[in-house]
């Protein structure tokens, strides 16, 4: 009997499990139907930045897999068609085509959902207006190069918020030649570090010519008579910029689910098991139904808590793991423990497991330490500076989280840092692992050895 | 009562021990006396190719302490001056001044041994020769810089041995403007790796003008009527070059404990605990004698055998421990998973664990995968190719190695990996390892998990 499996949505989570599922179940035994809104397939946003700065040449350059390479191989793909109604109990979802108004009915056996997430967009005067962009969607995109293309002679931008996309967007306008400010809430920028670290980020934006405005909150946009934006208005003053780029956060797109009487968690994404199969409040699976990506929450395995992390890996992961639980494979998506990695010009931002306001928040002691390094050893050429903190729990000295801000070759060290703290490494334990060494790579105590050093006496 | 702690080698291991002691024990408890051969203490072994090469301007920048910085610390420290013989029954070693050629005796209660390594020099014809260089010392890299300054206009330069000294002196001497030969014996360059990524290698080398000459023995270096080198005869023929460099690798220093009975493991280095306390041949504690550094062996935790590794990172933890232990403190020293990384002008390096052939030797059943990948997303500017081997143990899935060859960022990748031999994954739990992504980065599925990805279904 052939089965029909039905995924809302195209990008990485969905188009993963239904090409995982497409690849190892025969068309005799499963149909695969996609439903995707937009027109575009498997595309990385985390490369938007990029391209809208001029790094990456053409759009279609991010995209890993196109609506007519999933058709090629054997899978449905509606593409500008959106799924408005899931009928769980039915076994059904009800899809429009957005081009014609069109509805239909399209019964299924398996549910996968995988409806992203979307950008945070404050529902303030202005932020609507033109001008003002969120860097999302690959239209999203589009419709900031446009507004690149009005730029005048000198041109101005603000962004708004001091995150990761933040950051990113920051890089992309500065290579495009705007003046920039940055409007972001906290004391620092990069919330996701300590505020010692992010403090580091700040000054690297203001070596690079960036107005840092912290502290403060983006109340309004401001317009010019034609209507487009202008400048924001925030609760530090007003921040001149024809463009406007909103970096503030983005949040499980779950309208659908949460309609369809699912469960959604506290940051508003679905609950699953390891295997992705959706979960009811009571924890109990949901029948036929899996989610991944942006729209699900997931595991802290450092916390111990659940959260929200919007990130093309995970969601690859996590469709990954749903085609193989639809052929009746064995994988498991255990969790995260919250890596991230970011650059701007010459800066490179990493951080994995909690930071220490995480920490508290999760009930985890921690002390910590932090030291300076360098990204070489400091005799070889380009040596540049690189800051390390670690986190760690006392009595037990179960390492708890790494930050690391320096010059190039210093983001991805952070793996080391996540796989000790996936497989639950103490300090101690961190000291005497076998990193690579060589003057071109390392000091002789590469910087995460060097802070375990330093932090041991401390637990 | 004041204890007297003698240190023979002055270099990594041996001030690390020594300086981590004097540290944690005030001078009324803790005389601490050192013997050191050459002139200098505390520098990097390392940097001499790239000191060499002119990448490093000074010799000074290689040295970490000097040893007026050492006895301004309370060491007394006795450079120019070998320990000739060890009398362990009568607790007391007997120094000469090389200058002077005086002997005296000096008792001690506690003694470390940290003489280090020496480089593998063929007792074959002309290998003795001006113009024949081997790379461990300062001295030895003012010789080498000496034989450089006298290079004509088409200068030439012979390297002997394809591993990681021998592939640093080649990038060393093309930096000089050298024509270059690398004689090596085994079939590929680099056989720390498996031979297909070591082709990788020789494909780089080839691409950089190198003559690489696989599957030869030197036999002879030939001189010329100045008695200086003129060319390397090999057993597949001959190969003009008025410098020649050995690269033939480093064995321990051990001749001095050999003579006083202590035991040596099969790669002819001491062996120690993981307090890095010297044992018999029994395995049982020889009293008051320490040992760290290029002198001694360490576990492989993966093989689970013995192995020396000349580097300068395990020195300098060893020192640490022994200092540690000295003073009563717990430290630990596991062992090592073999990581090793270098480069060679672009092209990086990096391996760990166990390959085919040391799998194989260790009795260890291995699966293994190659994967194409690159070092950043496929659009960033800046993405280089990028391969990547595991191999990893059929059944119980355990991880078993690494090795990486490609780009601007390659090398450092193999941590993520080190660690997870060091924690003892499987292939599926690395898959599902939290790493960094971000484009500038890497690629949305990360090489190690994209080759961990393509390993499982062999298991």
């Amino acid at each position: 009997m052939t089965e029909r499996l039905v995924v809302v949505g195209g990008d990485a989570a969905g188009m993963s499990a239904a090409s995982q599922a497409r690849r190892r179940l025969g068309s005799d035994r499963l149909r695969v139907t996609v439903f995707e809104r937009g027109a575009f397939t498997s595309y990385s946003a985390c490369g938007i930045p990029y391209w809208t700065g001029g790094l990456v040449a053409e759009r279609d350059d991010l995209v890993a897999r196109t609506p007519q390479q999933h058709r090629a191989r054997g899978i449905e793909l509606h593409t500008g068609t959106e799924v408005v109604e899931l009928d769980l109990a039915g076994r059904r979802v009800r899809s429009r085509d957005l081009d014609t108004g069109e509805e239909w009915w399209t019964g299924y056996d398996r549910l996968v959902l995988a409806t992203g997430a979307e950008p945070v967009r404050p529902a303030l005067p202005g932020f609507d207006a033109p001008g003002v962009h969120a860097v999302h969607t690959l239209p999203d995109g589009e419709a900031l190069l446009d507004s690149l293309g009005r730029s005048g002679e000198h041109p101005r931008a603000v962004v708004v918020g001091g995150g990761y996309i933040g950051i990113e967007m920051v890089e992309a306008l500065l290579l495009r030649g705007y003046r920039v400010t940055l409007v972001h809430r906290t004391p620092e920028p990069m919330p996701g570090l300590d505020p010692e670290l992010g403090e580091l980020v700040r000054r690297g934006l203001v070596e690079l010519g960036v107005e840092v405005v912290p502290g403060a909150e983006a109340v309004e946009v401001l317009c010019g008579p034609d209507g487009r934006a202008r400048a924001v208005r925030s609760t530090v003053g007003e921040h001149p910029g024809e463009l406007v780029v909103l970096g503030l956060g983005v949040r499980p797109r779950t309208g659908l689910a949460r309609a369809a009487g699912l469960a959604l968690g506290v940051h508003g994404g679905l609950r699953t098991d390891e295997r992705m199969r959706v979960l009811d409040a009571d924890g109990a699976r949901v029948p036929g139904v899996w989610a991944g990506g942006d729209c699900v929450e997931v595991l802290n395995l450092v916390s111990g808590r659940h959260q929200h992390v919007a990130l093309g890996t995970h969601a690859n992961k996590q469709g990954m793991v749903i085609g193989a639980d639809l052929a009746g494979e064995e994988l498991a998506f255990p969790g995260v423990v919250g890596t991230a990695v970011t650059k701007v010009r010459g800066l490179e931002i990493a951080r994995t497991g909690v930071n220490e306001r995480e920490a508290a928040a999760a009930g985890l002691a921690a002390v910590s330490v932090r030291v300076e390094s360098t990204t070489r050893a400091r005799y070889y050429p380009g040596s540049e500076r690189l800051t390390v903190k670690l986190l760690a729990e006392p009595g037990s000295g179960r390492l708890l989280g790494a930050q690391l801000v320096g010059g190039g070759g210093t983001a991805k060290r952070v793996d080391a840092a996540a796989v000790a703290l996936g497989a639950g490494l103490t300090v101690r334990q961190l000291l005497f692992q076998d990193l690579g060494y060589a003057p071109p790579f390392s000091p002789v105590w590469d910087p995460l050895l060097s802070a375990a050093r330093a932090l041991l006496p401390k637990l």
